[in-house]
Parts: structure tokens; sequence; C-alpha cells
């Protein structure tokens, strides 16, 4: 690898790139980060990146998973930046792969710092946040003229200690369209609050799992029905709140597309729009699609 | 084309991808993207996108610019829909190429509503959004921890008659983080509005102009610098309201890429990071880079 590096002129200076791994669907990662994943020494991946993406990785490459369990850090946020620091030092070329976007709820932006404080150099590669493309492959718009001018983003994640809190109160009525992100087992408790502070309860709400995989469910309410229980789906989810979950009947390509392709005689399933040969292919454990 | 689909047993079936095209560097788009622009018979593109992308397209193909031009619009919205309907029912793999993302405020959800009705079928291909990256290539991350937990985007540009207007004196204190888009020219007078319901003057501000490319500028003020007139930049600008453009200092990563680039001697110039043959490169049209 090294001979490969010098016969190419190409400085041999370690550095870090945070790299956004998209949503969940191999081929919504960027162009630069499959190029950057397949010339690194090492990938440092989280659990939300698809095992896809790590087939394009280099034989000779070190692959490192530190990904969050819920509720159990596999690796303390430190031992991550320090793994980054040492690996970067060595000379070697590092990915780190987060789910989404790096600085979309990912602490990329910490770890940023912590590499700069270190010396290290670092670029960043943003992703696909599944704050718009999980409510895009539900068919739900995260904006639409007339319906929607404004939509926020925030974790449904409540952090002990250090994390700012969400002001749900001001949020509530605020803006057109709310996107909650890694808010499983807290959808009921957000709801609740969002309708106490003034947002309606039969304002359509949306809630996708696992969005922009094969596995994609969604479960279609309103901001009342999560507040009574409705939507009760184990974690990755995305809960999108705001008029435009309307716009789900008509919009919904991504189910028509899967039945489609489900329906069709295996001959015919190449259409225009599936995956060329040298693109990942669906992982073997497919399972039933199940879809509201 | 039709010999070569019918080689590889694809259906004909005409059909249209609505795809982002990131937010200006090429190495943004995503390979879904790409793959579909290249197997195009149609692309239709916006004024936002990067004419590096076109370079992608078939030989064959049919290229129709529709761009907005700032208060001009070139293409009534209803031609766009009419165009691809057309193209669509010719049998015609078409993609609809949008800067960013084309459900963030760019009328792809009016656009995927239109072919809806007239029984084509779509699909989305989510993109990297300015919202999120524009200010990731200043080091500004929309979300830091114990920094900010939420962030919103919403629209600068006030349309006449149809389009809902953001509710400013809501958002003012809503969210972490505030990014505003398309509101060249509004920045002054959307300050204002914020100051006035309850933002902080001196809440640091970033305006950045054509992120992610080799022309992007970055100006940090506060947003009452902003009220008083500071950053008067032309589109496209994207401006992030927030603690977390204090980082910046920290984490501008793109800025001393591009001066390392610059200072090094041409044929060290190839990093580990940069473009590979294979790629778009740089235009040739490189103007200085102004940097704040």
């Amino acid at each position: 690898m090294l001979a490969r590096r010098a016969e190419a002129g190409v400085k041999t200076a370690g550095g870090v790139a945070l790299v956004g791994a998209g949503p969940g669907d191999p081929g919504l990662l960027t162009v630069r980060g499959r190029r950057l994943i397949r010339r690194a020494d090492v990938v440092v991946y989280d659990r939300l990146v698809d095992a896809r993406l790590l087939e394009l990785v280099s034989p000779h490459a070190r692959v490192v998973f530190v990904g969050k369990e819920r509720g159990h850090h596999t690796e303390p946020q430190e031992a991550i930046n320090a793994l980054l620091v040492t690996e970067a030092r060595r000379g070697h070329r590092v990915v780190r792969l987060k789910g989404g976007d790096p600085f979309v709820l990912g602490r990329g932006g910490e770890e940023a710092a912590a590499l700069r404080a270190a010396g290290v150099c670092f670029e960043v590669v943003p992703g696909v946040s599944s704050a718009v493309a999980a409510p895009a492959y539900a068919g739900i718009p995260v904006t639409y003229r007339g319906v929607a001018s404004s939509f926020a983003v925030v974790t449904g994640h409540e952090c002990s200690g250090k994390g700012k809190r969400v002001d749900w109160a001001a949020l509530a009525t605020a803006v057109d369209t709310i996107v909650v992100l890694m808010g499983a087992g807290r959808l009921q408790a957000i709801a609740r609050e969002l309708i106490s502070h003034g947002r309606a309860a039969d304002t359509p709400t949306a809630v996708v799992r696992s969005a922009t995989t094969r596995e994609q469910e969604t479960v279609i309410t309103t901001l009342g029905g999560i507040a009574a229980g409705d939507a009760r789906l184990p974690a990755p989810v995305v809960m999108v709140i705001g008029e435009v979950v309307a716009l789900r009947p008509t919009l919904r390509w991504f189910d028509r597309k899967k039945s489609a392709e489900a329906q069709a005689p295996r001959y015919a399933r190449r259409t225009w729009s599936s995956a060329s040969k040298s693109d990942a292919r669906p992982s073997s454990t497919t399972r039933p699609v199940s879809i509201t």
C-alpha cells in the first residue's frame, strides 16, 4: 500500500475523514465518501452503518467497530477520539464512518475538535441525513409549497448530564414540520409534551423505521395517536410531525417500487433504476417487508 | 441505447428520478444519483447544479436547462412538470436534477405530485442539503453536544401569494441553530425580525456563499451585525445563526485544506483526499479565493 502511494506521488501524512454514510441505502453514500472508504487504511464505524458499505473497504485495511448500542456505548467517545488520533499519527488514512451526516446529532463535531486539538488533519464529508431521507422514502417531503416552508430537526434522546435539552415548549408551534431523530422509546412522552404546548393533537404524524432499507416500515397516525401509544417501533426510527405527512398517500413511491419489484417475475426485476453490477447488492438476509 | 437496454433485459418504460445534486462539490453527489445521470435519456436541471455534473450525462441524452434565475423564473413550474410528464411518456428515463435535496425547499414535492397525477412512475434520490453541508464546509456543525441539540431550516425567500410564511417570531428562540436558505437580499430584515422577537443580538452568525466550491466565502459576525447590514453577499448564500458558529475557528478544515493546496508545489498537490482521475475536476474558471 505504501508502495502504491509512493508510486502515485501521493503524500503519506495521515489524516482523518469524517464521512457521512447516509441513511441506510448504500446508493445514498456520496461519491467522495465511497472513494475515501476504498482508499482508507483504517475504517472506524458505528452501529447504524449498513454492512454493505464495509464491502468497499480494502482487504488490507483495518476495520474497527465502535458502534454504540442504545443505552450501552461500546466505546466511550474519548476512546474513539484517541483511536482516531493514534491511527492518523501512524500515517494512516483513517475514515470515520458515521450513519447519516457527521454533524447532525452524531458527535462528529466533538471528534473534529479532538483531532484539531491533537494537531491531526481532518476533513468532513457530509452525508444524506435520515432527517430528510427517511421522510422522503416514506413519501413525505419535509417542505412543500403552501404547506411547509420550515422544518426542525431535534434529538429525541435525553442525554443525562452534558446534553443540551430540547425546548419542546417553544418548538411545538415554531415550525411547520418537526423531525425527531433517535427518539425510540420516547415518542409518546415527546408527543404529549408537544400537545401540551399547543401543537394540535390531530396533526398528521409518521414514524418511519429502518428508513431507506428493504426493512422500512411506516406507521401513519396523529400526534394524539402517538401520545396514546401508537407506533411503538424499535430503533432506529424517525418521527415526522406536520401537515406534509398527509401527502404520503400521493407520494409513497418507495413502497410502490418495492411492491412492483416483489411482484415482477425474477428476470424482469432489473428496471432502469435498479442496482448495477458494480454496486452493493441487497443483503441476503432480507426479511419480508411490512408496510402500513 | 435501446439496444443496450434490450440486451440487459431492462424494461423500457419511462420514468422520472428526482435527484438531489448536492450543495455544489461534485463529490457530494450520491452514488445512485451519479448512476442515474449517466443512464438518463433526458436530464432537466436547475441553475444551482454544478456544471461538472453535466459532464456525466451521455452524449446521446437531451439536456434541458429550466433553471430559475433569482426573481426571474426561466420556466414556470407548470411547464417543468409538463416537460417531465411528456418525456417520461415517450419512454424516456428522465433525471430531474435539483440543487441540494429535492424535498428541501426545492419544489420537488410539487413535481412528484404532478408526476403521480399523470400516472408517471417516479422515484426520489435524496441529496446532501446545503442546509447542513454549507455550515460543515465553513467549520460549523449544526449540532454539537452541550451547545446545540436542535436546528431549523427555513426559507428566506418571501414568496408572493402561495408560499407558506415562516413564523419568525415563534422561530426566534425555539431552536439552538437556525439555518436560512435562499435568503440573499433579505438577511438584514430577517435578522431584525429575529432580534425583535428575542434572539440575542450577540448570537454568533455566519453567512456562507457558494458553499463547498472553490469560490466559497464565509463572513462571521453576529445577528446584530447582520441586522446592521454586514455580509451583503450575492446569492447563493446560507446564513447560520447560533452558538455553534463560534466553533468555526477550531473546525474550519476546508479553508485550511484550500490554503495548503494553494501553497503546495504543483507536483505535491495530489493528497490522499484529492480527486481521482475518474472524477469531475475543478472548473478551469476557478477564481481567486477570498476567505474571511
